[in-house]
């Protein structure tokens, strides 16, 4: 079966807003083996909401809109529907006792706009929305045909979806069983992880294979559609091992954790503690580390070395050494891992050191240079990194590429 | 005039994709004075997507297609707007001719499947791509018509828009003069801000008001429209005043800029510097102080104080104090500011303690609760707050909170 989305509200249409909710429709609708073939965004425009509507229908068996159920007289989506099916609105008084005595609990009294939210569309069963005061609907359009109409603040959207249509979709939707898998990757160019596992993955239609791809960062989907859980399992059991084969330790997550979250698993197992010194980075990587719930039990603190004075300061990094190999440079990572984890007393000490621009840096050691230092009890070292890349994308991948070569210490 | 915005792409209908290109268009388009009405996705469906180009320019006068444009099967823009058009695909040796000249430029053969690339639809004028293979195309579709194709890579997309479709707009659009003022505004909850202020804005259409809430952060949008700049600014001195006035020193920004650089801008008319002691934020705050570039500036650097241990061994902190008040008390982020501005030596020494859950706290300290403490060469202070959210918001809320401290600080 296909589905489409409209969102519905003109504020969807300047250039800071944009439409969040199909995300998680989309992840739903998915799963019930529905596709999702288009969506749209309307404005607050009531004759264009009808026709984008009597399109929609014309095209998809589920049409759903998001918001514009409101009790203003920007809120169209009501009108616009009922004149796209032409049908008429009716008053529903047990709908505006609802929103009365909702706000009543608030100890507030509902103003006389607010009735505009007990209509629904003639035929239409209401969905409860325990949110906020704007109802949903359910409609059936014609045979096979089914529209919602849902409130368009998230939690709302979210509450009413799941308590009132997934059940109602479940009866109408042919059953289908989908099954996904997520790898998580640090370490490789998309490119390259490309090249090596397209010809595999190409080889299949379903499991389906979707690459997502961050700085640093790539995430591969497999989703499996069958008729039986057990069917989908086996298609990801024939693509999902040869992926994994070609990857190797290149993966670092098997169930969508971060890799601040993969790195804080192998400590916990390992029952060791993390410390860090950060001069370019300035906090992003404990930052990221700290992301994840329960860090404490693993992450103790650092030291945010910012100038060269500081590196003194704070940790003691002699200023022989940084005249003479400069702030940026192996022996200097080094330094800074090893006091970081001596001062501390962590069993891991992590720094980095490096040029994130826009400024700074030199024909040997230009902007995107970044060392970043492992301090262990096995010893410590340091790695040349050169990232390219505004600022922001130089920090995040310097953090990513730290918090990757401590997983592959710990992975060891 | 009106213009549409189709998003060309399967991956786009997926839970993980959002198509941001648009953000990007509207912007420019309504720089232009051009009302975006509204927006699709259409997936890689040639007979679904010549049926929305129909549509979108049977309503609209711009339409712009994003994406589709590459050389395989899946990319199918130009043929179903040449459908949509019922104009014929035109061989054009000399984009071929270019297209294989990229290729050699890298040092590479062109394949034979992107000679796809080199047809344009009857009429075109082809807009050349210096980002990418796929040449964008400008159709005049009709009397006061136009449609765009451009390439869906963000970085080709802006190219090519700038570069080649800007100057042709400004040709066919009538000439409209837009002026826009932005306040950013912290400390303020919302609900606070709107009921002090939409009386006033709400009297205005132009200029228009847009009102975008992060947590702990507000921006203000407004937008006056007019034939002539002179008369668009003059519609924005009526208005923006009247905000100002009612909003005092809440605006901490009149350009835009958010809340970190706004208080490195202080600090460097100071000439002071500023080091971070943070316990429960572990390293956002100074992420924040340093994503501002230049910020190595006034930012010495910090201590990332995570556990308690780490208090005492990298501040200082006496253990009976910790143990008097526990670590997220006032007088624990009175001395974690002071001891971080005495070990580093800068002007002002910021400090954060507390929980942001999903653990810790009791009845009295629930979840959220968050001390924020301020060294300053006038003496030291902390302040109590009570955050509601989940962890990544608290966090979020109290690195805020922290900066807005010492921007009020500073503006004094």
């Amino acid at each position: 079966m296909n589905a489409e989305i409209i969102a519905v509200g003109s504020e969807l249409l300047t250039p800071q807003r944009l439409d969040t909710n199909s995300l998680y429709l989309t992840e739903r609708l998915n799963a019930l083996g529905v596709e999702v073939v288009a969506k749209a965004v309307i404005g607050d425009d009531r004759a264009r909401l009808r026709d984008a509507v009597r399109a929609a229908l014309a095209r998809s068996e589920i049409v759903i809109l998001t918001g514009g159920l409101g009790p203003t007289e920007d809120d169209v989506t009501r009108e616009a529907v009922a004149e796209a099916l032409g049908r008429p609105l009716v008053w529903r008084q047990e709908l505006a006792d609802a929103i009365e005595a909702r706000f009543r609990r608030m100890g507030r009294k509902m103003a006389e706009i607010n009735k505009r939210q007990a209509y629904l569309i003639e035929g239409a069963e209401a969905l409860s929305n325990d949110q906020g005061t704007a109802p949903g609907q359910w409609i059936e359009a014609g045979p096979g045909h089914y529209l919602m109409l849902l409130p368009g603040p998230p939690v709302e959207l979210k509450s009413v979806f799941e308590r009132e249509c997934l059940a109602r979709l479940e009866r109408v939707v042919p059953p289908l069983a989908i099954r996904t898998r997520v790898f998580r990757v640090a370490g490789m160019p998309e490119s390259d992880l490309d090249q090596l596992i397209s010809p595999v993955y190409k080889r299949y239609k379903n499991p389906a294979t979707t690459i997502l791809a961050a700085p640093g960062d790539i995430q591969i989907h497999l989703r499996a559609r069958a008729e039986t859980a057990e069917q989908a399992e086996a298609l990801l059991a024939e693509l999902a091992p040869q992926i994994e084969a070609l990857l190797g330790d290149n993966i670092y997550s098997r169930n969508g954790e971060p890799l601040e979250g993969a790195v804080g698993a192998l400590l916990v197992a390992r029952g060791a503690t993390l410390a860090v010194a950060e001069s370019c980075t300035g906090g992003m990587l404990a930052e990221r580390i700290t992301s994840v719930a329960g860090s404490s039990r693993y992450f103790v603190g650092g030291l945010l070395v910012y100038n060269d004075e500081m590196k003194e300061k704070l940790l003691g990094i002699s200023a022989e050494l940084l005249a003479g190999h400069t702030a940026v440079s192996q022996p200097v990572a080094e330094a800074m891992a090893a006091r970081v984890r001596q001062r501390t007393g962590a069993t891991f000490g992590l720094s980095v050191t490096g040029y994130a621009g826009p400024e700074g840096g030199d024909a040997e050691h230009p902007v995107g240079t970044v060392y970043i230092g492992l301090a262990a009890p096995e010893g410590t070292s340091a790695r040349p990194f050169r990232f390219l890349g505004d600022r922001e994308r130089v920090r995040r991948l310097a953090t990513q590429s730290a918090l990757d070569l401590l997983r592959r210490h710990l992975a060891r």
